[in-house]
């Protein structure tokens, strides 16, 4: 039997997602809490598990997996009961991954002018130009998703999948970037209906009751 | 029949690297010019074709992919014969979708901050601090690769893959960004290897003869 997998995450970043899609997947798996409050991810405790000093790090029986997009692959691959992926159709899983690419590439990056603009300028009054424009680049990632790659009732149209996962993450810090949900009829219907999900509902009681480990 | 693939692209952009996939697959395909100087991403005609108004785009007999990691997994899917990616070992191939998520969320981004800073900021002065951070991120980044992502002779090892046509795209803008290649010297000789393939040298001569279509 091969190792249990275990999900290095910190609660409200975008490890929801791969969390997610564990708890959908009926795999078997524990969580470790990396502690961001005393930056334990630039530790060298766990920049041996992810030399990026970032979440999600998968720790399977065969190594570190990184990249929520390749982790999310990998559980719908791993797991294909659980039918989180159109495993069987290059061309529909070409499409769920650039919906997913979409969502790290611009997306995630849209969002993380706010908080770790100083990845990217070394000047105070430069980051706050770039915090100041957040709400602006994420409602326009949000309209474009809504009105032209979401095709409902869930983002692939009647099978839900990871990309679902994914979307409802980044979803989630909507109003803390200062984006109104309810600007966004579709995509919030869609954040609803992807709460209801008693596996979702589980993996945000892990999420938040999980312990620091790292 | 299939109708036959169709790459939108620009000379220079990331789009290489799904040309030069392409070129490597034994696919048959075309490839359509989009007019940047004149700024045909962002015409209606472009827009029909990928409402996100950035290449690459692929146009299939199923409809339209972007993305440059999900095209790269669809040519490698749809042509197994070539060999351009681990398609039996689920845990091999989100290794390499994890790389090439790290390109397309990370290193792209570092590098889009020189000449698209404002997407991320309105304020000139703050867009000339994130266009001199440019050649610190990317540096850093292929540092990174260099010491723990690059296993030799090429990204995934003995098997030449679909990371290897990214990386080699990505490594083209290095000395442009400030970064002499010669600073990273595994990064040097991995970009000299994938340029001696005959089905890059292809590549590269369509992609400069490409006349505008778009």
């Amino acid at each position: 039997m091969l190792p249990m997998l275990k999900l290095y995450y910190s609660p409200g970043s975008c490890a929801r997602a791969s969390l997610i899609a564990l708890a959908e997947s009926g795999a078997d798996y524990q969580i470790s809490r990396v502690d961001f409050s005393r930056n334990a991810q630039r530790e060298p405790e766990y920049l041996s598990i992810n030399p990026k000093g970032r979440v999600p790090a998968l720790a399977t029986g065969r190594g570190i997996l990184t990249e929520s997009l390749a982790i999310l692959g990998y559980i719908a691959q791993s797991f294909p009961a659980a039918r989180l992926a159109p495993l069987e159709d290059p061309f529909a899983f070409a499409q769920m991954q650039g919906f997913n690419s979409y969502i790290a590439s611009t997306v995630h990056v849209a969002h993380a002018h706010g908080r770790r603009a100083a990845r990217w300028s070394d000047d105070p009054a430069a980051q706050a130009t770039m915090q100041a424009k957040v709400a602006q680049n994420m409602l326009e990632c949000f309209q474009l998703i809504q009105s032209s790659m979401l095709k409902g009732p869930w983002v692939m149209g009647e099978a839900y999948t990871v990309a679902d996962c994914y979307l409802f993450t980044l979803s989630c810090w909507l109003e803390e970037d200062g984006v109104p949900l309810a600007k966004l009829p579709a995509i919030q219907a869609h954040h609803e209906r992807v709460a209801g999900r008693p596996a979702v509902q589980r993996a945000l009681a892990q999420e938040a009751a999980g312990t620091t480990q790292v």
